[in-house]
């Protein structure tokens, strides 16, 4: 096999063997192809595309580029979640206790914040002393203790996808469903487990703002998935506004407990208890989403998950008086309220801006290397369908300096469109694929 | 400007500027963008395509990579004849002499054969002594003393050319109509001349086998010398068999001296005397093509085109004597005949495996290091629409070693299709594109 005839195959719109995709990965990940093979080649899978098969042999070849971990010493089913990201997506943190306290095994290997998003191993590290970068041998431990561990990736996990991924960046190809696809996959299903729930967003906060780009996605994500086995499905959700009140990364911390004691925003609730459900179907825990929904309830109503939060706090490394004092977890210096300058109904947010303007205050990185401020965020009063009077507040920052804060100030406004109309507001979850 | 963004632009085929073209090529000749960009975007290239702005554009920057020459110490108009390459086409041998004889300067700068083609240095080099490798300041006086010369392309010509050609080669982005006219086209106007004849071949022989390829190569071309401001003309001449009886290095010398002699094959002299005809008329030699067939003509039967042949041979250092005595030519030691195996009339040839079948013998090159043996040849007996009886010669091979020779003989007998109905022979020259 040749890398130039395997170029030239998908460049003509041909469709690739399990061998060939298995003879790319494995040769590239060892340094046997050079770059600017590889980046011919992903740009003519760019232009032409993956078969569903083709994607699903991408994700193993990836997967099995490093170690895919085995969590066979648990006796329960091992699940998880993983969210194509957005602003003031805290679910993971409130879910995780919810389905390990609901008897199931959350192994769950999480991402960093880059552009506008936030990224959960950042918002864990809110709280003193959490370490999101245990060795294996301790996750194992921590695993085994509480059933539940968020960690990051490691070198270990997906090599080939790392290298891949740093290619794409810097050859324009980045945005294609079979692509995204492996990478994804190929990452969650090295953590060893038997069911998965995807959170795929739309609107725009989302990577995917268009609705059909998201569904496509989704839909491969699903196939991948159950062709390596997996149980899978995903919901469709709006992220046309940030879910919650809360954004930033101590925030989300405070309103995912806010949550886990029975109290918080609706819809960050809703999401939390229907992604759990979801997970504990899956993980053949409940008959039926309905019981895992009940699950779910229960292990809010009864404290059982913010218990084993704090378990989870403790085992890792982290202060889990921040349980019972939010005040421990660092906090911003100082607040300015953002106006409306109208009166009307919000019509929509420019979602994606609340996240760059969280990042210019610190709160998010440009650049992999760029340090988080924990502290600063953003709260917020109104949302899609509120009606807002000239000169209400719209939203409070909280910030450490005063750098970018008139330009992140000035971004906030005008991410708000308001008009005379109410709008239907959107709804959470519009679609389930696979289920 | 950045070459992640301008890859994005060719992704979803939107139409460079020129400067952006600029920056693409000067960027990637110094060192500035690496070889897994350019291959992204080549790729992008080869799939979306090139405007004829674009090819233009491209055209002129890899140009202006490098040196253009400057032969306005010669009073008269320079002019050259570019070939997209065949079996058995000797003709740049034959219309330089003629051209030259004529009146017009013919600075040529000529390439090696590759693949199943021939390549003009090569051909030039069976005669002993030729040096095709003269320095910029002996080939001007060359051009002065006899307003002809013919060597290889300098490390100062096109360097851009140079290395995008070899990272196509190595991602499957060659065949391509406005980076194919690039490359040819940067390194033919470097050579400082005031009109280009193409001679753009189809057929089994061809690189763009399929004619409507070919035409768009020779729209393509014609129209990005026309934007550069140079005359241009293409021929669409047949390559579904080998041009005249001889190929093979010293074969093709001695049929080219034929021809210069008044005699040789009708085909190799038609077209020869076509081409150089539309080389007098774009360098104003005659007012019309059909002056400057008859002063081609004229050329030939006055001897005067034998004898400035004969002079640049001896300017270039070569052994003169070879036009009156081709036996000092190097000669294969042994020759072997080919016979069909059944009676009818030849339809069609495999015109491309005649030159895989030359190199097997050494006469070619698989890669660019190998050596060529002058001496082996094919000496073809038929042509398409002839009549062959069962036993009776299609082809005398000559060769040096046995290795290959059964491999090469079964080649060229399977490369002859054979029928019971005599064929319509297709015409030589096709189509006259931009005359």
């Amino acid at each position: 096999m040749r890398a130039v005839d395997l170029i030239r195959k998908k460049r003509d719109g041909g469709e690739h063997t399990r061998e060939e995709i298995d003879y790319l990965v494995s040769s590239y990940t060892h340094g046997d192809i050079p770059d600017y093979q590889m980046s011919a080649w992903l740009m003519a899978v760019w232009i032409r595309g993956l078969s569903p098969g083709e994607t699903a042999a991408l994700t193993e070849a990836m997967l099995h580029s490093g170690e895919v971990l085995d969590h066979s010493y648990l006796p329960m089913k091992k699940v998880d979640k993983h969210s194509t990201g957005g602003v003031g997506d805290k679910t993971s943190l409130i879910l995780a206790p919810i389905v390990a306290a609901g008897g199931l095994a959350v192994p769950m290997i999480a991402g960093r914040g880059l552009g506008h998003t936030g990224g959960t191993l950042d918002k864990l590290e809110a709280i003193p002393g959490f370490n999101t970068s245990l060795s294996l041998a301790d996750f194992r431990r921590v695993l085994r203790e509480c059933g539940m561990g968020l960690i990051g990736q490691t070198a270990e996990i997906a090599p080939a996808d790392k290298k891949i991924y740093a290619l794409r960046d810097a050859t324009s190809t980045v945005e294609n469903i079979g692509l995204i696809c492996a990478s994804i996959m190929s990452k969650k299903l090295a953590e060893g487990i038997d069911a998965l729930v995807l959170d795929v967003k739309t609107g725009s906060g989302a990577f995917m703002a268009k609705q059909e780009d998201a569904v496509r996605l989704a839909e491969v994500m699903v196939d991948t998935a159950r062709r390596t086995g997996k149980k899978a499905v995903a919901l469709l959700t709006d992220m046309g506004q940030p879910l919650g009140r809360m954004a930033g990364h101590s925030n989300e911390v405070i309103e995912a407990i806010d949550v886990l004691r029975g109290k918080g925003p609706d819809d960050v609730r809703n999401l939390s208890v229907e992604l759990s459900a979801w997970m504990f179907y899956l993980g053949e825990r409940t008959k039926s989403v309905e019981d895992g929904r009940f699950l779910a309830e229960e292990m809010i109503a009864s404290g059982k998950a913010l218990e084993k939060f704090r378990q989870c706090i403790r085992l890792q490394g982290g202060d889990e008086h921040i349980v019972d004092d939010t005040c421990l977890l660092p906090m911003a210096k100082s607040q300015v309220d953002v106006t409306s300058s109208i009166s009307g109904y919000i019509t929509a947010t420019h979602c994606r801006d609340f996240g760059i303007a969280l990042a210019m205050l610190g709160g998010g990185r440009g650049k992999k290397e760029d340090r988080i401020d924990h502290g600063v965020g953003l709260e917020f009063h109104k949302r899609i369908g509120d009606r807002v009077q000239a000169g209400e507040k719209l939203v409070t920052i909280q910030y450490n300096s005063e750098a970018r804060l008139a330009e992140a100030k000035n971004l906030v406004a005008a991410s708000f469109e308001i008009g005379d109309v109410a709008p239907q507001a959107p709804p959470l979850i519009s679609r389930i694929i696979g289920g």
